[in-house]
Parts: C-alpha cells; structure tokens; sequence
C-alpha cells in the first residue's frame, strides 16, 4: 500500500509531528456539516515551510493523498479525506511573521486564526476585516475563498491576501505576488491559489492587506414591511456612495428565533442591520442619510448606536441568529446554504425560497449579506432521517438552480469542496473542464485535495 | 507555409474583414514605443464572438499565430506579431451590451474604449472608474491588467471585471465568473485571464462593476521641499483612512518641463495632486483634514477647488505632465519605466533613481501614482542613438532591480509583453516556470500572442 510506505518515511522526517492515533485522525475526519467520518491515514504537524515541502515531496512519492486543514470550520467537507493520505494541520505554523504599519501589510503563517491576528494587531492600529463569522485559520480563509460581513466595505479573501508562498505539488516552493498594492507582471497566480481549496498547492505564508481602524463605528437596526423594501433601501444606499461597513438582514423567521432563544420581542418582520466606518463626523452623516433612506422604503425607525456595548446590543439578532436557529430545533443539524445572486434579484430571491420552506415539511430561517446579494438558508434537519436529508437537498438544489437562474453563483462564500461539485458545469460550463485543465497540469498526480473542487478524470 | 494556408480560409470566412494591405499590417506592426515594426501577415476584424471562435480555430488548425489588438496603446509590445501571423482587430466589437443601474454593472465587447463607454454611461449616474491615461480599449486593459490614477480608490482592472466570455486556444468560448458581486465556486479564472495579456486566450465580453458619479468633487495641489515629507504626507494619509479617489505626484524636473511648455512658473520643487468624491460635506472635510496633514510635513499652502474649471486648471501640472516631457526635447522618444514599491519605500526608490539619472546624459523626469507606490521615469532618447538606447535600457534596469530588492515588482501597471520577460525570473522565480506550465496547458500550440509574457520553451 503506498500510503503506508509514505507514513513511513513521514515518521522519520516528523517522528512524534506525525500522529496516528485514533483519536487525532477522527478529530480530522470531521466537519461541521452532515457529511459521514472520513478520516486521513495520519495527521502531520510541520513546523517549517521546508517541512510541508518535504511532506509533500514524501507523499508524490508514493502516490498518497495531502489534505491541508486550518480549524476544519469549513462547510462543504474541503477537509476531509476522501481518499485517506495525509492530513497537514497548520497549528504548528500560526505565527505573525512581519507588522508593517507604514505599508499597512502583514505576514502571516497560514495556522493563526483571524481573531489572534487581530489581537496581535490591536496596538498598531490597524486590523485585518475579513470575518466570515467562524474563528477560522487566514490560510484556509484564503484557500476557501471566504469572505462575509464586511465585505461590502473591504471585500473577500481575494481582494485582501497580496501575495503568498505555496508548495507545489512535487514540493517547489513558490512566492506568487510581492509587497507592492498592485501588479501586472504576468499571470495572478496569488488569486489562482486563492479559492483553490488545496487541491493546486498548500499554502504556507500570507501577506495581507490591513486596514486602518476606524475612529468611529456607528451601527443600527430597523424593521421593514418585506424584504422588497429592504433590499431596495440597501441598492438606493450603494448608489448614493454612501460606505456602509456591513449590511446585513434576517427574515422574520430567524427574528422569532431570535426572540424565542434571548426572551426578546422584537416585531417578527424582516430586519436591516448596518455598520458605518469612519470619521465622527462621516459616521455621523451617513448614519443619518441611511436613516432617511430607511424611511422613504417604509422602514420602522431607525435605532442607531456608537458605544460598543450598544452596538453589541442592537447587533445582537445578527450575531446570534444563527445559535438561534440551531437552538430552535433541540438535536437537528443545519445544512447552510449559500448562494449570491445580482442585487437586483435578491429580494425575488429570498421570497422565492420562503415560499418554497413554507411548503416544506423543514424549517429555513434566511440571513445574509445583502450588500454583496448573499444568503444563507438555514435548512434545519436531523440528519438521521434519509427523509429530512434528502428534503433538505431537494431546498438546496432548488435554491442553487434558481441562483444560476438569475446570473448568479450556487456558492458565495462557503465553497465547492464535496458538497457544491454537482453544480459546477451548470454554472461554468466549459469552464469547469478548464478547471479540470490546470489542475492537471499543476498536479498531475491529483494528490492534492483529491474528490474536492475539479473532476478530474 | 501554414500562415498562408490560415489566411486562406479566414478570408473566406471574413471576405473583406479580413485585411491583407500592407497600410494595414503595417499599422498593425507598429506600438508607441521604441520596437522595430512587427506587421503581422494579416488583420481580422470580427463582429461575433463566434466569429472570434472561428478565427481562433482556423488558426490552431494552421499553427497560426493569434494576436489580439484594441487600441494599439500598450507600452511593452504586447500586441506586436514578433512571430508574424493574424491580428484580431476588436473595432466592430465594441458595443454596451446591457447596462445594470441596479446591480451597478454592464457587460461591454472588448473593443470599446474607456472615454467612449463612460459617455455612454453618462445619463445613468454610473461611471467606470480605470484610467490609465491613454484612452485604452476595454478589453486591452483588462488583458494588461491596466490601472492608472484612480486605483488607490477605485482598485484596478483586476478589482472591477467581474466577468468574462473568452476564446481558449482550440476555439471554444467559456464564461468566467457571474453577475453575483462575490463567488467561491472554484479556481477564479476571471483573474487568470485578467493580466494574461491574450496568451491564454482572447476576451470577447466583459461584465465590469461600475460605480456612482459623486455628488462632489474637490481637486487640490500642493508642493512639497522633498519627495520624502510628500509621500510621508500620503502614508498619514491612507492611515488615517482619509479616502483619496486619485493622489500623484510629479518630481521637480517634471514641473520644470511643465512650466517651460505651458508658460507658466510654479515652483520647482515635487508636486502632490490630489482628487477626493463624496458627498459636499464629506469632501470639504477630507480636503480640509488633508491640508492639516500637508502643513504638518512641510508641504506648500494646499490649493484646493470644486468647480471643474478650477480643478482641471489645478491638475494641469498631471495631465499635461507627459506631454511637457515628450516636448522637452524635439525628436525623442520616451522610454516610460513602471516600477512599484512598497509604499514605506517609495521615496527612496525615487530618490536613488534621480539620484542615477543625475550622473546620466538622459533625462528622466518621474511621475506617478504615489497612493500606489508606482512611478515612472520617463527617460528621454533618441531611439535612433544606440548608445542613449543602451543608456535608457541601463537605466531601467537599475530601476527594476531596485524595485525588486525592495520587495516590489518590475511592473505596476504596463504589464510584461515583450520588454519585461527578462526580469520575470528574476522576479517570480519557479512562480514563473508555473505561468509557463500554465500557458502549456490552456495552449499547447503555443499559438496566442507568442513570445509574450511567458517563455514556453
């Protein structure tokens, strides 16, 4: 078996950094979706770049599979081992290289995690934005292509990682990008790597882009009739120019969620959330023009608040929407789904998919960024139950049809990993063979990943 | 000959839009740069993408090369037939296809260029904000990765196509990316062909994220007694999160040229030009928090100005800056370098650059686009002259190692062509024998644009 003539020689580069033990390889075969167990042969901890190089030189060897995991909070089993092999856990690599406060830039290893990035950043007064709502790794961050709240203001994964070190997969070592703020000297590969999922190469190093933080945060609520007038608010607030941070909503169903799981009543109708970044006076000013804003679509009144522990407060519903959602239904396990649609279709979107959970024997609470036309149903099932499940991806399918309907994508955030693999020739046509085209190329021994993202064969 | 056998068939195909004349080949031939004319043997001018299909797989057929061509502005010979073969000429593919006011995007045909769809747009309130200065086709700056003044805001190329249809090498046509403002599904090939400069293949649709004309505008000037306290003044700037739309700067010599060309005498000393949008009171509070920053680092009373007479009459010093260059001495021609650093270096990049144009016989007034750390030095010579070409040569050659050993990159913003190829090891690396592995995949034939950006052999 060659897998195990490559643990083999794993044990004598890592000796006690190669684990095998039962429980450690379990605690790698999960996910946090319904996906079944499906456990690496061993997990590697390197320490070094030159280490995971090795590890990989190793394992083309002998023709075993290389998965790379951060906190393994992906959604749609990226981390899984499909095909046993090799996990690589980056724990062992979680260091801030290198703060450049002049150049706003970063360095990172691929293991830290966004909130002990910003801890470590919080006295130079700058802060890395991308929150896609877990406490995940910056590596796999980049490698699923994450994004979330804030993306909005200061975009995705993709638009703040300027250059990185990856290795290959015969164990090259390469720096895609540099530290200039842009570029034209051939081929971007930094975006390639990014959103590859591990199956073009692992990513051991980060350079991220920084952003000042703001000397006032303002943040609010408010109700509104339906969905339409909300959606319409946010398209009305993009076009003036006016720079919301993040803009979230929920529906009326994860309102009452909401109410049921923190004794709270708020009125049970679809909700706005928003975050303005700025100067006193700028926060000031756009808060009150969202307000008028608010008020010619019909929204309740503007509750609006620039403490912290107010913001908290009003931002409460958002936050713990999804704890919520999972605590209204006692031993059920959530399938989120996740597609983004052209702003101008959201609403349609949205009540488009109510309709089709109010039919549904299943509960679906919506949350979302509205901002980039991104939502999440919250498809509550017991995964136990083949019924439920297979109900639960009749909703998806519909949802991830209806997305391409309308120009969008079955994915925003969350990934291809196993779980969106059967929509991608709908949405890219040729372009999926293409995908399958460079992963070919680049790994032509399909060790990387392998059963995520392409098909290969 | 295989080209002749490709051209055969084309004119059958095309009849009279196929343009065997030597008028037109020469044109073809020729860039705005110092490169011997390169004519190809033919210049197509397609109206379909399916006729762009058809070309394309005429051509694979006949190991034909394929070179694609919008405006003829680039500044690297990216569009020259170095290997002879069919220009595709995107003239009569250059409609707005479909504006989006409430997704803020629209789909183009590569052949529009930038000033003639921001006329179109006019009565939406939306404008495309990439200005690189020529007024560049649409689809030549994508494929050039193109930037310009307003990048510190409004990002480039790379940040503002959100979508692509695409001619591969065989002649199949695929859609990269959506409608949806953000996607994770799968390897981002927007950005791969985004900067391919048509070695990967040839753009025949683009969705571009457009953004709304701003309320106001204000423009400012102001001198400073070195480049060190001006680009201080733009990093207390950026950190501060004072959003600049546009922020250059010009050197002394630069003004010297200006004043002798436009009669005027300010002072001769660096320059920085400033541009902010918003709303009337976010401007005029930006503009009066960035004179405070300006007076703290010893720069000039800050000028400042709304009405677009005014602002124009500022920003003159910018905009004619080039050509107060080009005039400084009859009968040269410029080699314009493009080098991007850091921006913590930036200052010291420009100043050993002067420092080594000083001891030159060339002059080489510099200018650029300080918010992004990239300049250029605009050397002056006679092409004619081999040895003050061989001195331009030696001095961009110094200038690309520099940005290199201060963690930038050869080229910001004109893109590789052919006049970069020989720092791209240097530069990238194995990343660049990558670009190459990918090149072979996605063309095997090696039939778009060869002798561009990668070296296959």
């Amino acid at each position: 078996m060659t897998i195990a003539a490559a643990i083999q020689e794993l044990e004598t580069l890592l000796g006690e950094r190669l684990n095998r033990s039962k429980s450690d390889r379990d605690l790698h075969g999960q996910s946090e979706v319904y996906y079944r167990p499906m456990p690496p042969d061993a997990v590697a901890y390197p320490e070094t770049t030159q280490e995971v190089s090795e590890i990989v030189r190793i394992c083309a060897a002998h023709d075993c599979p290389v998965i790379p995991w951060g906190t393994g909070t992906s959604l749609e089993g990226h981390a899984l081992a499909l095909k046993g092999g090799v996990t690589v856990d980056f724990q062992r690599m979680a260091a801030v290289i290198e703060v450049n406060d002049a150049d706003m830039d970063v360095r990172v290893q691929p293991g830290i995690t966004r909130k002990a990035l910003n801890e470590e950043l919080r006295a130079t007064g700058l802060f890395f934005p991308v929150d896609p709502g877990a406490n995940a790794s910056i590596g796999g961050m980049a490698a699923t292509r994450a994004s979330g709240t804030t993306t909005v203001r200061y975009g995705t994964m993709a638009d703040n990682v300027i250059a990185l070190e990856v290795v290959l997969a015969d164990g090259r070592i390469i720096r895609t990008g540099s530290r200039a703020r842009k570029t034209s000297a051939g081929y971007d590969l930094t975006h390639l790597f990014v959103g590859s999922e591990g199956t073009l190469g692992l990513i051991t190093e980060l350079t991220l882009r920084l952003h000042g933080q703001p000397e006032a945060v303002s943040a609010g609520i408010c109700a509104f009739p339906d969905m339409n007038s909300a959606v319409n608010c946010v398209m009305d607030t993009i076009q003036m120019g006016i720079p919301m941070a993040r803009i979230e909503f929920v529906d009326a169903a994860t309102t009452r969620a909401f109410n049921a799981y923190a004794g709270r009543d708020m009125p049970e109708l679809p909700h706005l959330l928003v975050e303005f970044n700025g100067s006193e006076a700028a926060v000031a000013e756009q808060s009150t023009r969202f307000g008028e804003i608010v008020a010619e679509h019909g929204g309740a009144d503007f509750d609006w608040a620039t403490k912290p522990e107010d913001r908290n407060a009003l931002w409460a519903l958002r936050h713990d929407g999804y704890y919520a959602i999972l605590a209204s239904r006692k031993g059920a396990t959530a399938m989120s789904t996740d597609i983004c649609v052209p702003i101008s279709r959201l609403a349609e979107a949205v009540t488009q998919t109510q309709a089709d959970i109010a039919e549904s024997p299943l509960d679906g609470p919506i949350l979302g960024h509205v901002g980039d036309g991104n939502f999440h149903a919250i498809l509550m099932m017991d995964p136990g139950n083949p019924d439920e499940l297979a109900e639960a991806k009749r909703l998806a399918d519909r949802m991830a049809e209806r997305a391409l309907d309308m120009g969008g994508t079955v994915t925003g955030e969350h990934g291809v990993g196993m779980g969106k693999m059967k929509y991608m020739t709908r949405e890219h046509g040729e372009g999926w063979a293409v995908m399958a085209t460079l992963k070919r190329s680049m790994d032509p021994q399909n060790i990387l990943n392998p059963g995520k993202l392409v098909q290969v064969n």
